[in-house]
Formats: structure tokens, sequence, C-alpha cells
């Protein structure tokens, strides 16, 4: 293999692919990143057996081949060469040699064959959406996906395209994260992508409101066709629970609240909240005002955030932190929450739309 | 004591304050700040025993008092406040009580007179300085302090008054860090302030070129006079090395050489080293340039760099660690490098000034 390319190129091909190199792996050559050049094409790729990426990067090909390479040493090589043409040839020994100006290195590589491909999709069923919409709809959701595996299939999200529409949903056994959209695809689909492979789709989505992602899969896989890259994923199996009729549109007190107002008190007040953050804060809605209150063992904390209400007065005691990650996820400056009673979810709401739906359950209080 | 101040005022008086404040301690009141309002000052204060840090903060006293408060607790809680007025009161329950627009805190402290004091020292013997030049000059040397503290003494840095200019010195077996400035000051200082003391120092002192800051120093400690600030550190016992002969002008090779190029190339070659790092790089200095070689299990590293020589020729071998530790410190373009022989010490030298020297040892080389 013989191959010229820019640094800045390389760089941010190596930057993209690399996001599916694992630290920890019991298989030496997964810490590798993949080399190829193949048709006219050079591409790189990192791959944990769970997710694949893999990345074009624009190049001069001399001569076809591919080789791995220790991921660790070929990149902090490459990002410390002179912003120049970077020169990279691996010989049938199996030797990398890397040369850029007046510099050059020759690292030991590893059998480009011996590198685990990622699974092949057959460009069947799929559909197309602005990466920024998809972005956004996993970073509002995400962060509650399920940590604890006792219930395998809800650390993923769900992905569910139903008559033009494209619902996220991530569901942690204590709240459930909901975001809508609009999408072009006449199919019925429901997937449950798993939340590493969100992760990392995220970083590499842009936030240009002008490129578009496809999303192509079959019974067990999942490919992101964003052009420049690829990025290949198992899928999770199992059912992931209905949670529409969980989200109820009855209630019977509704207030409309400063986002930012409430988020800052919640976020003061879970500071006097014990080593273990698992000290609830009360909520008391009244007329005009919401009051936080916290008392733990290091202190009490008092808050008052104006509302207006409608329905009856009601006090309800939360884990701050759930109420917290919901708000940060929204953009709004101003939100609906909707309450039944001290003992069921809440549920946040826009103020004129059904573009996300946040439940949180709420805690038994002491009092 | 009940006080009311700026959040800024007060953001900026806990993050000075607080760099003397331990995270591991076996005394918990240390890890306390400490308040008091006498004198119509207000000031906050933090103590590791080793080092005290004093800062001034802008406020209105209603009532004298003083309270030692978990730092942890209470300086979280005044980062999330408003922007706004704060309003602190201690009472003699040693209840800390703060309110900001909507907010109240209630947290419990710590009787002030139990938080222990630092040394006071006599302001007699004493030199005044631009903050900005021992700024520079302790990051251009703090680097090479002895870790190990098999002689205690070289962990600190050696300041030294003679004849109205200023020496700072840091020495930690494998090479010499020194920079020369000019001080008004009739008097011999030598002193050796501990090198936790000068990372703290520094983070403190402004690079504002017109603020300037004077040290006093009794036998056992050292006080820096910022105004806003005071910082007291205990001194260091024990004789510095005798450095100034090793620090020698001769040499048999001296080169010129471009010092980000020299940088560059040492911190690449430096990426072929095993995991411990402790690989050496090969000069070899030749008529009109230099080539650095590294040659481990992992792969090899060439390099080559123009440099202007007088002198002969010469193969030396170097930690790398060490030369790019003195590289970075300098903000030369061009530097001297002057070397008499394979196994004797490298002296880098500004072009045409003594503002500084770094010595570094060889290493002996396999071939």
């Amino acid at each position: 293999m013989i191959v010229t390319c820019s640094k800045n190129d390389l760089i941010e091909g190596i930057n993209i692919s690399s996001k599916a190199i694992s630290n920890r792996t019991s298989m030496p050559i997964l810490e590798c990143l993949f080399l190829e050049c193949n048709n006219n094409e050079f591409v790189l790729m990192g791959n944990d057996l769970e997710i694949g990426i893999i990345s074009k990067v624009k190049a001069t090909i001399k001569e076809n081949g591919k080789i791995a390479v220790s991921y660790k040493i070929f990149s902090e090589i490459i990002k410390k060469l002179p912003d120049k043409e970077i020169y990279i040839e691996a010989d049938d020994k199996n030797i990398v040699i890397i040369k850029c100006d007046m510099s050059e290195y020759k690292i030991m590589g590893q059998k480009g064959d011996e590198y685990p491909k990622p699974s092949i999709i057959e460009k069947n069923n799929g559909f197309t959406i602005f990466q920024s919409e998809l972005k956004n709809m996993i970073r509002q959701t995400l962060f509650s996906v399920a940590i604890e595996e006792s219930k395998p299939v809800l650390t993923g999200e769900l992905i569910e395209i139903t008559d033009g529409f494209i619902n996220i949903v991530a569901i942690d056994g204590y709240r459930i994260s909901y975001r809508k959209s609009i999408v072009e695809s006449k199919d019925n689909i429901k997937i449950v992508v798993p939340g590493k492979t969100m992760t990392e789709i995220i970083k590499i989505l842009s936030s240009d409101l002008e490129k578009k992602v496809t999303l192509y899969f079959d019974k067990n896989h999942i490919l992101f066709d964003l052009d420049d890259s690829i990025v290949v994923s198992r899928l999770l199996e199992g059912e992931f629970l209905s949670y529409k009729q969980i989200l109820s549109d009855n209630y019977n007190t509704k207030i409309k609240i400063n986002r930012i107002e409430l988020l800052s008190g919640l976020e003061r007040a879970s500071l006097i909240s014990s080593v273990t953050k698992k000290d609830p804060v009360k909520l008391e809605i009244e007329e005009n005002k919401i009051i936080i209150k916290s008392n733990t063992t290091l202190g009490s904390a008092y808050e008052e955030v104006d509302i207006k209400k409608e329905g009856e007065s009601l006090k309800i005691s939360f884990n701050p932190k759930y109420l917290i990650d919901a708000l940060k996820a929204i953009d709004d400056e101003y939100i609906n929450i909707k309450l039944t009673s001290s003992l069921t979810p809440c549920i946040i709401v826009p103020l004129d739309s059904d573009d996300y739906k946040y439940l949180v359950l709420p805690v038994r209080s002491n009092d």
C-alpha cells in the first residue's frame, strides 16, 4: 500500500473512525486502526465488534493494499507531524513507513486480512433525515437510557417510524424521554439502537443544517451513511416498553415556568444532597410560585420560582437529578409541567407542540 | 458575622484562597474555608499548614465575626447563585446562612477560633518585583524541581539575590534550570521555597505588566504580599547545591537552532518510546544539520533539523523529556546549545544574553 494525503484530511478521518476503537479489548488487533487503499478510495476503519466506523480520506493512491496499525502510536505521530503532505507505505513485511517533510517513521503493523470487517447491510430498508435534527433528537433523550443491564433492551434507544413521524425514546425505569419529528418514510419501523452507538453517532453527526444522513437496517444491524463516513452497529433484541399509554395527557395541575429558573433552583438545592446524591427535593406548588425545599444532614435549601398555575396546589418530591437532566436537554425558554398527584409521575411538555415529553417518577417524601 | 458582597468579588476571593485547601488532610477543619470580618475587612483564608492564602473581598460589614465552613459545599452554592448581592451570616451556633435573591441556604460551620492561622512574619527583610517577571521566572524553572524526597531541599526552588540580581534555580539530579533577572535590593538573600508553594503562587501572580509583589521572609517562612491577597509558606531547610561551577561556559561544539523545530522533532521521536518512556534519543550533530534518531521495540524515528555549528561534530544521547521540558519553557525563536563531549552535559542558553541556562545530563548510548 502506498498513499499520500494531507495531514488535515487524515486527522479528520482518524478522529471519526477511531471513535469505534475500544481501549479495553481482549483482541489486540482491535486496538488497531485499519487502513485500506482499494477502488481509488483510501479508507480508515475502527471496529470494536459492536460498532464499526469507516471514514473516507481524500488521497492519491499509488498502490492498493491494507494494513492494521496501532491506533495510539499512529495517531500521535500523525498529529505531531508538520502540516504538510504525508506519505504512508505498508510493505509485505507489515512495516508501516510514514514520511513527511524531514521526518521518517517506521512502525510495525499487523496483516490487514486479520482485521475483522463489520457486517454488510443491503441498502433496501432505509430513510433519510437531517443530521442536525437526528443529533438533537438523540442528545435530548440519550441521557435516560438504562445503565443497568437487568433489561438489556432498555440500554438502547427506540427509533420508531409511524405514518411519517419519527419518535426516539429512552426509558430507564425512573423516567421516559421522548422526542418526535417528521420524516419522509412510508415504512413502519421499530428498532432499538445501543446507547453506546448513539453516544458515538452524535459526535459524528454534523450540526450543519443542510447535511443529511441515511439509515439502513436489517434484522440485526443498522448502518448510518453520512457520505464521508459510515457507521455500522448491531441492534438490540427484545421488546421495548410500550410507553405511549404512560405518557397520558390527563392532569389535575398544570404549571407554566421559566426553564432556566427552575433548573438553577434545582441545581442549587441538590448541592445540599449528601455524598450519595440521593436526597430528594420537595416541590410545593402554590398559587403563583413553586417552592423548592431540601433538608439534609448537610443543611437546608429554600428556593422560590414564579409560575402560572392551572388546577390544584400540590406537594411532590423528586430525585432532582432526573428533573435536572430533562430541563438541561430542553432548549425552550418556558415549559409546561403536568401533574396528577404526589404519587404519580410529572410530565414536562412544550407550551404548544408535542415535540417532546419527559416523564419523571416522584419519590415518597418523609412528611 | 454579617456581611454582604457581590458574587463576582466573592468568587474571586474563593478561587484564590482555596488554592491552599488540601483535598487530603487528616484534620477535617483544613477542608474548610475560613471567613472573617474584622477591622472593616472581609477576608477569606485557606491553609494546609504548609501554605496559607488570605484574600481580601470588597464587602459591607454589618457585624464582625469569624467562621470556618466546608469549602466544597460553600463554594458550589456561591458559584450557582444568581449574579446578585450575596448576604452571609454566621450565628453563635455556627450556622451559616446564605441569602441571594429568592434563595436561602443554611449549612453547618465550625467555630472560627479552631481554624489554624499561618505564622506571622515581620515585614523587615523584603524585596519587590514585578508579578509578571516573577511568574515567568518560576514557570521557566519549576518543572525541574526534584520529585523524590531523597534530598528534600531539592524539592524546592532556590531564590538567590546577589548584587542587584535575582536568580531562581531548580535542580533534580538530571538537570538544572536557571533564570536570572534584575531586582532592586541591596541585601544578599538565599532561601529555598517549596515547589508546591511555587505551583500555587504562579496561579495567583498576575501577568499584568504594572503589578508588583513584595516578598518578606524570616528564618523559616516567606510571605508574598500581592495587595489583594497574601500567601504565607514555610521555607525548606538545608544547603542547596552550589550549581554555579557546573554551569560552565566552556564548550567544544556550539550550535544555533530553531527552538520549535528541535522541540517538534524531539516530541515526535519520543512517541516511539516504549510505555516506560525511558528510551533515549540520539542526536548526531553534523556540519549543517542535527539528526535525531530513536530505535525502540515500537519502531524507528528519523528527523533532521537545520543548524549553524561552531566546533566539532558530535554524537550524544538524551532522555528526550528533559530537553523537551527546557525547550517548552523558553520563549525565544532561536537558541544556542553548547556541548563538550558525549558524556558531559549540554547547556541551552540565549543567543546574546545570560537570562537563562538549562543544563541537561546525557545518557550513555548503546552503540
